[in-house]
């Protein structure tokens, strides 16, 4: 298994990481992966109509932002939700969003 | 004084409230506008380097996404947070993100 680069804690801003939440399928996409971690990208996006190359360019801009981390493992590439490296930049952030796109 | 057209409460949603929030020059400024009820748009803007219609478009994403009122006063327009609707319907979630925006 590989990774893909990912930013540092350390480098993560308030920003890029609400912009990257601030898609529906991108909301979708993280509150599903924060409920099922290691899953892969097909499994998470069962059910979603959106075309291939737009769930890629989606996972893209998740990771950059630092939301989540996708690992390469064979032909599946695995995703997890960044939550402690999210906590620690960001307080108090990820839990009411989550909790609000659950309850939409 | 006349309002702009803005989204009903009810009809608020998470991800375009994010969106709005997912840039760093509209994040400045409804930190301020938070901090400053009824403030004009070029007070808000002060010292921001980022062209006129720039700005008018951040205005407007943050109008049409509920997070923002924008009244016109004579030459002046004047900015409120919706804070009642958001707190309303996105409980727990301004707080945290003015917060994190205002320790950057």
């Amino acid at each position: 298994m590989r990774s893909l680069p990912h930013p540092a804690r350390e480098s993560l801003t308030l920003a890029p990481v609400l912009h990257a939440l601030g898609d529906p399928v991108r909301l979708e996409l993280v509150r599903r992966a924060s409920g099922s971690p290691g899953s892969t990208c097909a499994v998470l996006a069962d059910g979603l109509d959106v075309p291939m190359s737009t769930l890629t360019n989606h996972w893209r801009i998740l990771r950059e932002a630092g939301v989540i981390t996708m690992t390469v493992d064979g032909r599946h590439r695995r995703i997890q939700v960044r939550r402690d490296d999210l906590d620690e930049r960001f307080p108090g952030l990820l839990d009411p969003i989550l909790r609000l796109a659950a309850d939409e």
